[in-house]
């Protein structure tokens, strides 16, 4: 073989070296566009689940007031910055390494690669997309304790979840060696493993619990709940914007979520644009039927762009789990039991006078509970098997696709296992904050808003102010 | 060949036999990496496309009052949301599936996969990329109609247009069996069929004839003709912010019109990338001639940021049809050309009093005519060869470089086609709707504005307003 | 050979013409997946970095007076426009062809291909690629002399730098026959060339030189540096949007200036991941570390979100020319660094009292003065073997990781190569301007705000303005 020119062949070869020549040359290049599409892929990927950064920083300076401007785009920017330090130091190695003793096939953590050590280029894609996962999870507490918590307390919160919380969840959930992972060799939880595809449980779940702990600790906004009051929101515009950039985004937060292109024989491309489908039509009737319910219910019929807003989010939380696993018509009944999740999770939490901004617990956390359960019941074997392994997809498609149950058995395991891990240490994270460095800003401050008292001065419009007409 | 291992050779095979096996891995491999390559080609398209949904949105909300600034924003992320699932259950079958009488070579819509029945994954980048489009054709509508029109009307026309009007005009100009598909095999609308690359005919024109027909049966807002009144806009920046969102969308919309990247042989990445450069160009110079020709025209030399956001629209649709097949120069011309068309639609407006918020029927209408006329003159066999087909490229060049006019005259014919269908068929759509549901709101409505009574309260700012120094 | 069919394999052949066939279609297929997956990746990169020109009009606009806005925003959309035709007729040519005399092995600049003559579409993705890195050059100097510079200097400016200033620069860093290029096969300045991968020196440094001699020969706006006035800007909100989209725009900046995936034998995917951590990892860092230091320098310890806004932006510029060479570590302390450039520069330019409105100076002056000297320091041989040539790989490494210095020498010299070109340049040009047509608008002009004298009357917000409480 020694003997084979770049070219693949030589007229020098007989004809048999020429022929392994020739092999040789394919396979090495077929390698070689593996691994490029599969680089290009995830970078894809991240960059638009990078600018999900922009399109939650967007949404949240929409819903604040506008005293709070500053306060809440710096906490937007910092959860992409403070991320990826932590990221880089531990998460990538919780999340994502094998554990010491890889003869243990149910590992709790990563326990490898700290700091990014002993690892090479060919990861650095993996990283740069899960990354942007992993800054995702902090975004959506900063939304829900918005307007009251103290920076202090945002930093320390933000470091713990992006460095240890979140990543421990990865890790059971999408790592080869997790207990509850699907993508495991043998001793699947269940049989099955967790089918939670883009991670409506690993990022969403987790994100929302931790945002309840910090919500239900931090205490309502002064007024909140008092009758006859409506806080302001700054910007109805900035909140659309924001959820159109994450909308958009969201195609490669479920989409590169086949983590290749699957060019060596697969077909995971397919597998990928089905993703983006059902990730569209979830976002759609969950839209369509948040606004036509919360019109029923309105005494004058309001036609409410915070629920189409929030029902686009809801849809998209909805069918992350089961993105890839699930038919149209799954998905269309998705986005409509979303809604009714999230409209649940808005009551309950007017019910328990939890204070939660933008809504990121019936977002995220409702909805992300039920986006784990839906491919429980929604998943074709068919699907199953384009995107997970062939091999167990009867056994485990969803209870009404002739599955066995076992996949929603590990599901719902799951679930719990989330909201306890999450649920537990975020709240004794709270609390440590409240009884050390404090969790609320004083009153003055929140009243005056965190603009004037810490970041320089309130933002102001010099906008001059004539009639409409001019 | 039944003995050849995936490694597409082996040392127990007969040298014939390993030839074959090689052969046969290597084209397997090959049709894997088109498929793969092709479907990210699409998705990577379709979400730019999306994004344009954004871009149309900040546009449109920045053209508005603000007193009806909720009220576009719902519609124009309904737009996506509908569009979804008109275009699951009636567009895609209508548009791209075939008649069901395929010896049928000219036929008017298609017959199959309603419901996206009987489809499998390999469509759905397809699809994807195909939804973004229709979503766009009812966007153009509501910008025209913006801050009068009911609700219950514009949610019909939204249907309607997305589910029938649009796609029996897609399936005229792009699927192999429309009459008047550049795609078909034989038959050919005077031998070439339309030239119509990305869509200015089918989607520009399509949606700017929707909305005139809808503009001229609303009637204007209320003061909008009068003797030194000008409506008051909400903000340029978001128009702005819009109108570069859309020129980047504009790449997938132009780009990947390509369809392949032509992996298996033939360059379309290549011509791929020259639709992006005649993209660029026709911008620029339309964005520019436009400036310059409204200052000339204006009392005090205005350089006019709405002249250059809409001239670069302008530019953007006039070379939708041709950005594949005309040279750079002609790219150059056309959007100087587009940028009098443009010019021309803003005059014919104001002349008629046909009341037109964004400027969509002179943007998407008066140049989505030119856009179909242009190829017809600048067209060059070379480009053609890259895009089209090299067998008819010298017969259905541009005039101007050698052709035989016959395709001017396709697209002459198709421009006709689709004002006749979609102008007949709007019209009686908007006069139903003004018979039946109402297609305009009251005069108290549109006076306080449509937030008010329809959407939960007027947006306001909170913002404090200091004088300029702090 | 003649008798392969396009299957590559025909039983009618010998073997040896078959194992003749089988490689000629394997290596023909080869070439054009290289060729596509090229094309793919510059436009993909294209895209973002076009975008980048939408992350400048909202950055800029952000940071204005509110009075400037239409004026700040038209130049913006001008820059891509202007850019756009400039590139065409002269950049392209000057910056990238080769020199008429191509045994001229040092050249100054290109000499053919004007108009973009003689070329053909498989060019057409690297010129959309570096339209928009001119482009971005042009932005950069219109932030710094915002809210006073004539209309008319700036489209001069605008028009020489893009056509004539700036590409000589690329020439000189990039062209494979430019005198300071890495990318030259034989007599490398040093014997290593400027190692500048995306352009801290050849796009950033550029910039801001002609805006320091833009800014210094307009002199500071009226009350800048009085004694207690901070002077407004509109909208730290669209400071942040345009933040954000400038770095997920950022990825493709220094990503796809891998120029291609090396899909032939080669891992330049890998080495693209590897830049984005990197970039990641720096804009990280600075951001924290700008923001901690303004803290720590402010009296009442202000978390800032212009510093965070303008930490991000120093990071970006100062491992733009190193991304691809240094290790995580290297970007980390270039980050760290990064941030004390930038606040050198605020310094520098407060203690000059040059006006740069939104920071240009500082951030792509200061910090790309760093961005070239830092991979001189810090990069490794590895990934230096990764990114560019490996049989240089020991010897151009940075000082601190066993290289010779040689690098950090060619990197000093063309740092002053370009800052003595651009600065002679553009100050010559700006001084044209004052003596002809103007630099700088009345004083009338700038106190009313440009909007309103020059672009047909100010922006205004028909906000109503309730109080807090609705």
């Amino acid at each position: 073989m020694s003997t084979c020119p770049t070219a693949g062949y030589a007229s020098t070869n007989t004809e048999a070296q020429n022929i392994d020549c020739v092999n040789d040359v394919m396979l090495a290049a077929f390698a070689n566009y593996d691994s490029s599409n599969t680089n290009f892929w995830l970078m894809f990927g991240a960059i638009l689940v990078f600018f999900m950064q922009c399109g939650f920083a967007m949404l949240e300076v929409g819903m604040v007031n506008v005293k709070n401007t500053k306060n809440i785009l710096i906490k937007n920017v910092f959860d992409a910055s403070l991320g990826a330090l932590c990221w880089w130091f531990f998460g990538y190695a919780i999340a994502l390494s094998a554990p010491k003793d890889t003869t243990n096939f149910s590992s709790f953590i990563g326990e490898q690669n700290f700091f990014m050590k002993d690892v090479d280029n060919t990861i650095k894609s993996t990283w740069l997309f899960q990354w942007a996962f992993a800054a995702t999870a902090a975004t959506i507490v900063s939304g829900a304790v918005a307007e009251r918590v103290t920076f202090g307390c945002y930093i320390v919160y933000s470091i713990v979840l992006t460095s240890f919380i979140y990543p421990v969840v990865v890790h059971w959930g999408w790592n080869t060696y997790g207990w509850a992972s699907a993508w495991r060799e043998n001793d699947l939880l269940f049989g099955c493993g967790v089918t939670d595809f883009a991670g409506s449980g690993v990022v969403h779940l987790t994100g929302a619990v931790a945002a309840l702990a910090g919500a239900a600790t931090v205490g309502p906004r002064i007024g909140r709940f008092d009758e006859g009051i409506k806080l302001p929101q700054q910007s109805v515009v900035f909140q659309t914007l924001g959820t159109l950039i994450l909308w958009m985004g969201w195609y490669g937060f479920n989409g590169a979520s086949t983590l290749a292109l699957g060019t060596s024989g697969g077909d995971l491309s397919n597998a990928a644009a089905h993703t983006m489908v059902t990730t569209t039509i979830s976002a759609a009737t969950c839209c369509l039927t948040t606004v036509a319910l919360t019109a029923l219910m309105s005494k004058d019929k309001v036609i409410d762009i915070g629920a189409a807003n929030n029902g686009i989010l809801a849809g998209l939380v909805s069918i992350t789990a089961g993105c890839s696993s699930v038919e149209l018509e799954g998905a269309f009944v998705i986005g409509i039991i979303g809604s009714l999740f999230y409209l649940a999770g808005v009551a309950t939490l007017e019910y328990f006078k939890i204070d939660d901004v933008v809504g990121a617990v019936p977002v995220h956390g409702f909805c992300g509970v039920w986006g784990v359960i839906a491919p429980g019941f929604f998943t074709s074997s068919d699907q199953y098997a384009s995107a997970y392994y062939s091999a167990r997809a009867a056994k485990c498609a969803g209870v009404f696709y002739g599955g066995t149950g076992d996949m929603l058995a590990a599901n719902i395991v799951f679930i719990l296992a989330v909201i306890g891990w999450v649920g537990v240490l975020s709240t004794i994270l709270f609390q440590l904050c409240k009884m050390t460095i404090g969790v609320r800003v004083s009153l003055e401050v929140e009243e005056n808003g965190m603009d004037d008292s810490k970041h320089g001065g309130k933002v102001f419009s010099a906008t001059p102010v004539p009639t409409q007409e001019v």
